[in-house]
């Protein structure tokens, strides 16, 4: 069911300072800063050879990722996201096989274009999951 | 600088239950397990379709993973690694930056035969960062 891994993203609690250790410490490319006010974050996407990381700053009230921030000052990983083929079907198993689907369980417009679903870090290994329709 | 994502790690505290959730309930393509005494793990590889997961479980005394699960009984993302060229100049250019390389620096044989290392979490948005010579 899992095709690539779209993404990894971290939440970061100052962009600039973010952009400053991938693009100058590791030296990778970095995307201009892209505000996603329907998703409460600004991300920074960072390219690297076969897949991306993607910055997450917070973006006015009630960012998703302010809670995860507050717990972890410095930074850290937030989530991973996986392609499927078919993001219905997928929830659909997913449910079969008693996993927790966040929110209503309907597939939403992801930062992406594309539609995506977050699932429950306590069914899925102590981490947020997000699948992505490819 | 950075090349491919190598790798997402995973700890976890059951590695038979990590692999039911990755193979079954997520459809991913596993590997059996690997006993890596030298680096206090077990692994299994989750194969994606442009990278690869680790799910590591504790083995033995003084495991590396031991104290991040204590802290995160569930499991959690323990590392991301990234792909460079040199890993020796990579290292150069990183202390150079100003940032810390865990150890005593020197580069060790990681879990896939290759120089590794490791960069300190508080230089890094708050991940842990494995550097791997491609």
């Amino acid at each position: 069911m899992l095709g690539r891994l779209n993404h990894v993203a971290i939440a970061v609690p100052d962009l600039d300072a973010a952009v400053a250790v991938y693009r100058d410490t590791l030296g990778a490319r970095v995307s201009q800063p892209q505000a996603e006010p329907d998703h409460g974050v600004t991300v920074v996407f960072v390219t690297l050879d076969n897949t991306k990381v993607e910055l997450l700053e917070p973006l006015g009230e009630g960012s998703p990722i302010a809670a995860f921030l507050e717990r972890n000052p410095a930074g850290g990983i937030h989530h991973i996201c996986y392609e499927v083929d078919d993001i219905v079907a997928a929830r659909d198993r997913l449910k079969a096989e008693g996993a927790r689907v966040l929110g209503d369980g309907e597939p939403k417009t992801g930062a992406h274009g594309k539609p995506v679903l977050f699932l429950h870090p306590k069914d899925f290994l102590g981490t947020l999951v997000e699948l992505e329709e490819a």
